[in-house]
């Protein structure tokens, strides 16, 4: 036995090299010193703030926005069981809306082994069921359930679909820029190639087939097997959302290229101009492509989340995707590989079987679910509205309105003393400017540089998830400090 | 626009071929075949028996193991804040002992934003300071919060894990055979290399310090970069506990021979011979070890889980692991890694505080705590025993004792023909022999083919999970499959 200390195993030089190159910055540099502040400030030190405001990432629920009743109180019964005991039924009826307890008892049922028990690894068949019956409904087209995979949450979907997908590092997907970082971390985590398209500012971040070619034409020369192209509709971080007539487009293009399509469509209901721009669904423009061929051949995942929209249940992590034109020697790998975690967490799952199947009209709980749901929606689209004002008051910057999602992202100019001294610091100059937001007012955004953008322009992604009895103070803060920086900074 | 119709872009040829090799017997062909059988029986279709028995997964809720009544009110009570209303206190206080709801009260002040919003990556700081307060209760050792990562049942941490340890298929892994499949699965997707090292039935499947030894020796010499040593203690499949004494060597084997350890003590309270063979977490015995080098320069890694011992809450997907003696800068990348996936679901980390301060004596929920965790243990223990006799008293069949875990391993010695018939169906033997099993008398079991075997014997894995009151017909109905299915093969 030797006392010699050892050099250790596991350094930055010897872990997989891959996982050296992951960037995911919604939780990154900016988002972990906030953190620390929040930590500090609640230790006594002093900043020119109270609180640290967490808008780095659409996370509802942490900036108090509330749960929908009715999906706590079923999830609470589906939890404690003996309040669905005979004997407490009266009392239980006293803090329970009838059709809660029968929701709860039929999810039961159905579940058989309750929540405590791992389930199907594909997620329980009824709740399958379930989602299979939203989706008719919504599309208008059926769906099989046997194509949809539940997951804590749709990173776990993107994950294993884009594990699916790569076969080596000449493995290529399409990835809009800017785009969720997500995206660019799995790949490369995966060592597979994220083949960039732009998206158009000017013309609200508007995707041109024209300009999809020209990357996977330029791509394959070099010799990347392009293999899938990833949309995000509603956009993230750039919120627009897509007409029927690109989609149509995009469909066409991913056919005859030979993609699957991959659609992150987790702010399905975060729409805010629904009738000018509503949301459609690729699986509902895909059964309505005028060719026979796409509407049968195109190989298309859909995502979904209960992390998003009206719901906001981020805790849970609970979603679904949807395979559709599928080999089915393919979809019993994707389960093999489900199978091996054995299954989506139960609680995110019943979260999915409720978000898909809400109260109706005529049910006891429907007009206070739907008060609640509008309250939300109607206060998320005030919000987007007013930061979009602010933003496209302040001096250099411009702001695209969020047709959908939960975010903005303004483009801001910045003074070149600024620039420079961001370089001189090794930051990029949005990074630069995001940190001294943060250390000046405490409110927490993502640099633009975390997403990708275009080459010399800058911006930053923010929520418009803090309180609206406090919304008009945060937006004051950001112009002083705005105002402030370019002041400190002029050239 | 062209209507042919063109190929697939994914099919098993063009898929991740690292993909096409993973295999995870737990949930394959057999458990399908299970859940068909299942789906028939309950449409009506007859077979010699009324319904399935799932031994092939340690699932204890879904044969009805009550869940521990505290975790499930104080979980409830968390889910359904309004139950915590001060105008509701008189009705709440007829269903919820006191101490269900100050612990609610606290964990919900702890997270601060409740269950519906995304934590810290790691977890939220206040369970992993619970996790951390646990563990020095248990080991008699202090761990560091900062250390604990929580995570979606144990799976997902030694996936994060071998991914970490991974850097091209030369890195090799050591596995016991027979392992628990998540490990060789897990390779196979990473395309790492699984160096396999035998343990021995006979002595109680015991594990060998000089067969490691000279197992990594030949591995090296191959060109293989062997990293780590995975350690399944208790084990699973096959329920043995390491003594103290064999510990001590295998760290200094690890440390000597420069090797990250992977303890999975995921069955640490599934300990059936407590006073011969206690449990001792591979933490401690490192903090004990007499070489001090060791003690602070072992990078070890212990993985625990809510889904196992008398807890059993398989469906939430909660658990954590600890890192010991790793470099900062590789814990930041660890880290980061789970940032992109956001949070582990806050369901399974609430389950995770609790089991880790669990009621204590003086509490109101205690004797009740305490009668639930007992009678399951010990019901626990009554039917390892029992199944354990069952087997032996079979012809051909030999079973070690399970110290510990959920599961016994049989050794089944096959008449000729038997082996012969299932080599002509392009089966392994005990698979075919598993296959007859659930055909005749409805219980699944995993083939020892499913988890790696000495060459030339054959074994299965089941559970001893079935009900108290249902199990001396779960034992009759082996033994009779079993002699018949000797009398139909008999040479």
């Amino acid at each position: 036995m030797t006392n010699s200390t050892k050099p250790k195993v596991l350094t930055l030089d010897t872990i997989n090299s891959n996982i050296r190159t992951v960037e995911y910055a919604v939780r990154g540099r900016i988002a972990i010193r906030s953190e620390e502040i929040r930590d500090e400030l609640a230790h006594g030190k002093k900043f020119p703030f109270d609180r640290v405001v967490s808008c780095n990432i659409g996370n509802p629920q942490q900036l108090n926005q509330k749960p929908i009743s009715f999906f706590r109180q079923v999830a609470s019964l589906c939890e404690n069981t003996d309040l669905l005991a005979e004997d407490k039924a009266e009392l239980v009826s006293q803090l329970y809306p009838a059709d809660t307890i029968a929701r709860a008892k039929k999810i039961l049922k159905t579940l058989g082994a309750g929540i405590g028990a791992y389930s199907h690894s594909q997620g329980a068949a009824s709740i399958r069921q379930t989602v299979a019956r939203f989706l008719l409904e919504r599309d208008g087209h059926p769906a099989n359930f046997n194509n949809i995979y539940l997951t804590q949450g749709a990173s776990a979907g993107v994950q294993a679909i884009l594990g699916l997908l790569t076969q080596s590092n000449k493995t290529g997907i399409m990835i809009p820029i800017p785009q969720y970082p997500l995206y660019s971390a799995t790949l490369a985590y995966l060592g597979a190639t994220p083949v960039h398209y732009l998206l158009e500012e000017e013309s609200g971040w508007t995707l041109d087939i024209g300009s999809l070619k020209t990357t996977i034409n330029a791509s394959r020369a070099e010799g990347t097997d392009v293999r899938a192209l990833v949309i995000i509709n509603p956009g993230n971080p750039t919120g627009q959302c897509l007409d029927a007539g690109n989609m149509r487009d995009i469909l066409s293009f991913c056919y005859e290229e030979g993609l699957v399509l991959l659609a992150d469509e987790v702010y399905q209901t975060n729409i805010y101009n629904p009738e000018t721009k509503p949301f459609v669904s690729f699986k509902k423009a895909m059964m309505e492509h005028p060719n026979e061929a796409i509407r049968t051949g195109l190989e298309l995942v859909s995502f979904h989340s209960i992390s998003k929209g009206m719901v906001g249940e981020c805790g849970r992590r609970g979603g679904y995707y949807e395979c559709c034109n599928f080999d089915e020697k393919v979809l019993e790998q994707v389960y093999k590989m489900a199978s091996v975690s054995l299954c989506p967490n139960l609680h995110g799952q019943i979260l999915v079987d409720l978000m898909c199947d809400p109260p109706r009209k005529g049910d006891v709980s429907y007009a206070n679910y739907r008060a609640e749901l509008d309250g939300i929606y109607e206060s998320l689209r005030r919000r987007s509205k007013k930061l979009e004002g602010v933003f496209n008051a302040m001096e250099g910057v411009t702001c695209q309105p969020a047709e959908g999602s939960m975010y903005l992202f303004p483009r801001i100019r910045l003074p070149k003393k600024a620039i420079e001294k961001a370089a001189s610091q090794g930051l990029a100059a949005d990074a630069f400017y995001c940190e001294a937001m943060l250390e000046a007012t405490g409110v927490c955004v993502v640099p633009g540089s975390g997403f990708g953008q275009k080459e010399d322009t800058w911006h930053f992604r923010s929520t418009f998830l803090p309180e609206e009895h406090l919304f008009d103070d945060f937006c004051a803060n950001l112009s002083k400090f705005h105002a402030d920086f370019l002041v400190t900074y002029s050239d």
